[in-house]
């Protein structure tokens, strides 16, 4: 119970994720920020935009750049993004000349975007680890009791027996898709997105695409060969793909809590929360979680899909909408695969299972 | 203003589609579950499983068969699902052989899942049809236009001059992806999702994964090696997809709106739309409208996703709820770009532009 | 599986509700529309701002008065909004004098929101009535099985056992407050929003409040001071309103389903639905479709609350967005007392119910 | 961009509240689920359930105590709720005989549930109280400005000539009758759910009404006849008029971009956000962020909608859900009134309007 369930000292462990958060405070934008214009200067100097000496001097001025954080929070509070402020510090860090130099032909939303780009990707490498051990946890799984007999159940009721194999694949398939999915989204969704003031890349000059290809080169994203400030596909097709993520782990969270129920008895689960009133109690507190996350994303998903509604060549209010609902969709990817990884093991195959029908 | 702004006498025009309706009439969805069962009927008869003579009475009964919609609608809300009712109605049209015979080892989510993947990726093929034909609408108008200046604006001010064909690429781009995102889903999307009672593909013996070859080449979809009953991500990516579409335009409508504004003129609008009391005024109805239907799917996409959460072999509560939003998804994707093909031969870059800034 | 759940010739039966699609069809809107041009006459007359024969020609005209849905649907497709179309159709059945008193001082919005409120006035009437029949059938219920003890579930774990009438009051009290509820929006729901073309009732020149007050008073609804054709929070409140009708029955409707578990056996259920494939299975169809009814609506919501965001005098791209939410919500809610109204009846508590614990 | 917008360092100034802040601290949340226990102890002890002494050294101990936060996550981590973990601190700082006595016949959703009810009370008082303010705000401008003549825009185009008084109502009104809604739902959204295990207060004997009523006097929360445990439509409705107040706000902040449009120019705003590109501009970056909050909430909404399938006796999944989303809900209407409060003072009527028309 907090402003932000991920970050919170008591629900962070529950709903958070440490490893995923890292992407998400300010250093990490920041960091990612000064990334950004460092490679600019570089890719300008190279295509002779900038001096040499500027883009070095940019260069080594980030090394030793110590941010103002409450001066970038009250520009952000004026300007709706931290660019303006954060230049403005910077480049009192550097020589007339590189000052002048830095961020030549650029705009706060090739900053921004690009951040965003580079932590969400980065994002969606440790998701996709992430979902390849849970595909090999559930494959081991079902190796050792694909063979057990359970009670199929369609529509609340007990249908037939299966083989345990057929639940462990539909547990493990839709992740496998997943993973498959990132890599047909990654160009779009991971796409450098560059264009100065009004997205023509005009401040370059003839060098637009080489200055946009040695960018995004450096920073480890897709070149595109338009801006993309406007056309929002790319991170409304990230949501997607975070929501069907933590939806497959919110359908194996869902058939975990009906198949651990004392009635059912078809699953054990090891180490289940504990209650204030009923100490018999053990709680399949991790598979309750999975389908709030996944609840929680399928309710996002909505604002990231609205958010497509980018008014001509920049909306501050649609982007704003992106940046309250990516980074919480990714965390609760995170918290879903974190979770699910814990959970596996602690699952079995109930030694007598139900033989209903 | 009716329960369905889709079909109704009066907002059909506006909101609806007469192509991609034909999908979704009773008629369409009986013929394809008929055509499910045919197919089944045929593979099974090669596969050995059922007689030949069975599967061609079955083809030829479908001919003659015309069903009783009142009983079907009766069955359905006491089952859920139309198919027993359907095939206690098309067993009495066949000899007491062929009629056993009959949907051997399926089940009815295989036929409705299977009819409802046919006429969804008919819809997709129209939609595909026309984001062509969209693409190709707006390249000629850039090729017409893309050399004028028209003026940028970025959070809602005058930024500075562009050329019209950013905005041209702005509204295409994304039309483009979406085609290639089509093909991308497809095999996902559009699979055959048989697999009989529980899913395991047991009804029909060892030759399972023939049969269901089979029948997906018959049935034009994609093979698939598991039931995919539970599995329902290949459906919360095509209602992606479908938002994807309607978001491209929207953003579309809404730049649409903006720059056609008195005050703006920065496009003209042949054949607005009128009023009851202000004779004097042209309204941008279509290009509202775009903008109404991309956050209709927005809003939508979040219960499809929803849906993931489908419990156990078969959920009833999350089957039931594609069945109430896809379909809509794709009609507002059908209006959406119905509307558009409208909408962009009667818009034109204004004689005088203005030049704030 | 249809384009409209609602009206499908096969899924109408499961998700549809013969009552209150009477609310929804072009009959009714037109003579809701008709119904306010003539109240609004008459009220014209009264403060002399037409001539009282006129207002007699109008409301005689409309007894004979047979619509061309066809041009309707036409005009809609053009203006957006039918009643442009409606008011030409209608003024050739009248003599010119009255043809020009006809909607004297008023716009399209006030016709169609006149027509809407009405209409969903007469559906919230109809709901209240099921939730009155709900709560008593529930409530008798209890009286009969209350004092029974039950295995009571916390995070799906048997918790300990309690009595049956816990149950009941968790089902039958959020319907009690719905019903109050529904007194408490109505001024704001169920208001007429009339102010002319843009909102000032500057038509009806120093009457204004006079015509709107007679007007209210003539077709049932809530006088409000202003045009409100801008303000769409009283609908929103509305569509807030269905959802916790559909909410409090989506979470009766899983109680029963996890009741009714064949393990679980807490509940009884008579008159499931059957299976193509499993003859022996009894499918909790109703308690089903009640949570997929609840879901619907949950998702629908936010499209409403998106529309609150209605920009300057008359949003066409909010107010369209309403017609598309609101009936269906309004549908969902009459399917779900509808259903649930069938359901108790064949509901009991099991002769033996488990005792866990 | 962070994974909470509202706690960030650098965007907390933009999208966060300050104020609304302490409400959701886990101090705050401590202090509250303390706070219930020590009611419930004094309570019990006037009822005779436990020692009078046992009762006064809970409240003594509660001064001196120091949660161990790192303690509290692990234990939330492993049973879903804090409680467990917090009694299990707390009992440490009492005698055996106070240890045993605290929480008697309670549970853990009864604390979450009573310090959720306090702070989102104290979180709508801000916001009523902010609510006064813009409504004053507002009131004042218009009896500055009212008379002024401006364009309406209707379906985003010029419609004619209207007293500035018709916009300061439409934004206005919406608030004043939010401030009603409050007081209707208090006793709902607002009340006390006690109920101990099962929701059945049968841990509190004979005295469960006397115990309830007293806490709930204590805490300053509404009595309520039952537990309301798995009843959450006063939730539901809370979160419904957290999202009416950011959509009036949404609606304010939309039509202020429109009207300060350069081309438009109807309402001037001072000290409006810079550009990193370009330094004519002048962002309306408050009234963007109205917009965005308005979609946000607007978007969440759904979701707490969702949680009202809340299955048996006590939803983990369901539950948990409403603790990520209402504090976001919260803060995101407590933006969106501070942000509308900075943004009245700095806006006004142009002093040449346009005259298009």
């Amino acid at each position: 119970m907090t402003a932000s369930p991920f970050d919170h000292p008591i629900l962070g462990r529950l709903l958070g994720d440490e490893e995923l958060a890292t992407y998400f405070t300010a250093a990490a934008d920041i960091d990612a920020m000064l990334g950004f214009e460092t490679a600019l200067a570089d890719a300008e100097a190279k295509a002779g935009l900038i001096e040499r000496s500027a883009a070095e001097a940019i260069r080594a001025a980030v090394e030793g750049f110590s941010p103002d954080l409450a001066a970038l929070a009250e520009g952000t509070a004026r300007d709706g993004v931290a660019v303006p402020a954060l230049l403005a510090q910077f480049r009192r860090a550097l020589d007339p000349d590189a000052a002048k130099a830095l961020h030549t032909g650029s705009t706060s939303q090739d900053v921004i975007d690009a951040s965003f780009a580079m932590r969400l990707q980065g994002v969606s490498l440790v998701l996709d680890r992430r979902l390849e051990a849970l595909v090999s946890a559930l494959t081991e799984w079902g190796l050792k009791d694909g063979d057990r007999t359970v009670m199929a159940h369609t529509r609340m009721q007990a249908a037939k027996p299966v083989r345990f194999a057929r639940k462990i694949a539909a547990w493990t398939d839709p992740l496998v898709r997943c993973r498959l999915r990132r890599e047909e989204i990654a160009p779009r969704a991971f796409a450098l997105r560059i264009g100065g003031a009004v997205g023509d890349r005009a401040g370059f000059g003839e060098r637009g695409e080489a200055v946009a290809r040695d960018v995004a080169q450096a920073l480890g994203l897709h070149y595109a060969p338009t801006a993309l400030h406007s056309e929002r596909d790319g991170i409304a097709e990230l949501a997607s793909w975070l929501s069907l993520v933590t939806g497959a782990l919110g359908k194996f969270g869902e058939d975990v809590t009906l198949a651990v129920q004392n009635e059912v008895g078809e699953l054990t689960l090891e180490g289940g929360g504990g209650s204030s009133a009923m100490p018999h109690k053990q709680n399949p507190v991790g598979a309750e979680v999975l389908v709030t996350l996944a609840r929680f994303n399928a309710t996002l998903l909505s604002g990231a899909h609205q958010a497509l509604v980018h008014e001509n060549e920049r909306s501050g209010a649609a982007w704003t909408l992106e940046w309250m609902i990516l980074p919480q969709m990714a965390m609760a990817a995170g918290a879903a695969t974190r979770t699910a990884l814990d959970l596996v093991p602690r699952l079995a195959v109930a030694e007598t299972t139900s033989d209903v029908g």
